[in-house]
């Protein structure tokens, strides 16, 4: 019998963005992205949880051993946004408009692999950049 | 191809409330209800999580315009029950015995059609009345 | 050798009020109160910090008991504002513009003596009434 | 016609246990387990939420009576669980290598029978060890 | 009889800076400041608290209106730090190294007379960079 | 002019405790330290605020480097008591009676000269058990 377990790890990672279309005058940028579109950036401590899910291992009782996991997020995903500026320094990111939806798919999109390889199965990637607001992605 | 998002806007509001029958006793009311039947009122600060899903725009990156969203949850929920009292002041509750469940649902029909002209779909309407519960409707 | 160490203890209330002086019109109390003066009345999930001070006991270790503690801000305080309307029902409270500054003098000196009567100092009486806003008092 | 509610309670206890499979020796449980398998025990303020759904019942709006629900935690697990080892003093436990994702099911199998007989259906236990973590069982 | 009774507003706002001399070398800048003197900027979601002090009015029972506080606290420090880079494009900090100790300090001198003119008396500006950390300034 | 800055550096560690006192019965310890007492242990997630004071170096900004002031933290207090038994695996713990008060003022100890040593001044030790209840130790 497998019983499916869902678990979550919590990383945080604070860095600088903007959301401006570079071929658009500022003001339209202002119009449309209003003060997301500050030139000289702004920035944001975002909260990352990665829900990986499958069934516990029965002489650990682990879905996937949580420091692994941990280890797996701050190599593909935190030591390359954290204290960064999402447009200019990160690979995975720096060719999208910054929304807190793409992050979260180019998120997913560094772990998805990576998780399946440690013998689980990623489920969720959710992004709060404020208290007010955060997004999930399923795949 | 199309990827669906997940995006929740959290707004806040304070109101008074109370859980009883009008035709029935103080005594059953409070046999029923417990201390949330007192008569003079009591309140809470609710706090309203509102997820709506879609497809991220490609010029912008949203699933929907998170402020244009604020408002239209402002507009049609927190100024009618912010400061309120839910079973007098409110035109969509007051008809309602004002359990969080009877709020939730209230509140999906006041938003689901505003949202859909965001050009997004409504997901979860979430409350929570205090730190210890909260409650989900999905339509 | 006597070491003072401040101990805190956090409760939860939620009630009604409003804020409006019975002579005057409804517009007054608006342009002064704003919408806190809503003749229906709002309310609030209050949280309460009680933070006393001492010497820890040697045998124990213990400044104060802290389910003695627990049990006095129950009884002095929390059994009569909790599901209550603080404009109405509560005696120590009634006469008052229920401000969070006034509640927070009310409850301390609900509390001054029976902390006393704990071996404890009463140090500081802290209130929130929403995320956003807080009151400390200290006598 | 029938609106599905999804209300969730939550309860909070403060346990002892460790990650050590008896027949492995120290250092292959440290190996395994990290710092959880420290001999002496390490502990944890737990969260757990409950997450029961079903339709209000049309007099009182209620899925389910939540202060029933809360009784019916802390009967079959709260008491059994809070300020004690969970691998020596918990019968539903001691049995078992206590990672979170095996608390999980546990809970689940405590309490799936009883919230039924209240008029509900089980939907989630969620529980969190650290706030960096948490997981999550479906049934 | 004045009771002197201490109120507190909290705000947040969302920034950009970095830690960085402009005269040393980029070598140096990241000795000494680490990831936080990258040249491309990071961000964080800083919240503020701000406290007064006074004495409660009789007829109001406030110390201050707090949304007078919050109005004085958006005009002086919010609308020029929110959503903008603290190096560049803020008048009171851009010539400082913009450490939270140092933007504590700055913001006090932007809200000192300002909350004298509302009749109470600036007592505290705490600032928290991200959840790990917080400076207080009492002046 | 000197401008004093307090700032603070929050950790966290879980262990286990109990409170019991050797000599006394099993009987007379549930008596004076209730569940607390359990001779199986219980345990915590421990918050722990460490706040020095000092005037911030007019070259970085900082009253202390908040790196180092971690690393002292992590080396004074975290590595001996994370994932611990307080009464059983801690040199500057195993002796008292393991209230939160006496771990503040433990703590306090072993800070104190290493946080001199960083050139700052120890201020303030707090302590949380619970979401419910915290200790602050000045020295």
């Amino acid at each position: 019998m497998s019983k499916i377990v869902h678990i979550t790890r919590r990383e945080r990672f604070s860095a600088a963005h903007k959301l401006a279309k570079p071929e658009w005058s500022e003001e339209k940028n202002y119009e449309t992205f209003g003060k997301c579109s500050n030139p000289n950036w702004h920035g944001h401590n975002y909260v990352l949880w990665v829900t990986v899910k499958g069934t516990p291992e029965p002489s650990t009782g682990f879905v996937v051993d949580l420091s692994a996991l941990g280890d797996v997020i701050k190599d593909k995903v935190i030591q390359h946004v954290d204290h960064k500026n999402l447009n200019l320094d990160v690979e995975f990111t720096k060719h999208l408009m910054t929304s807190t939806e793409n992050l979260a798919i180019a998120i997913w999109e560094q772990l998805e692999i990576p998780v399946k390889e440690l013998g689980a199965d990623l489920h969720c990637v959710k992004i709060s950049e404020t208290e007010n607001n955060y997004v999930e992605y399923f795949g």
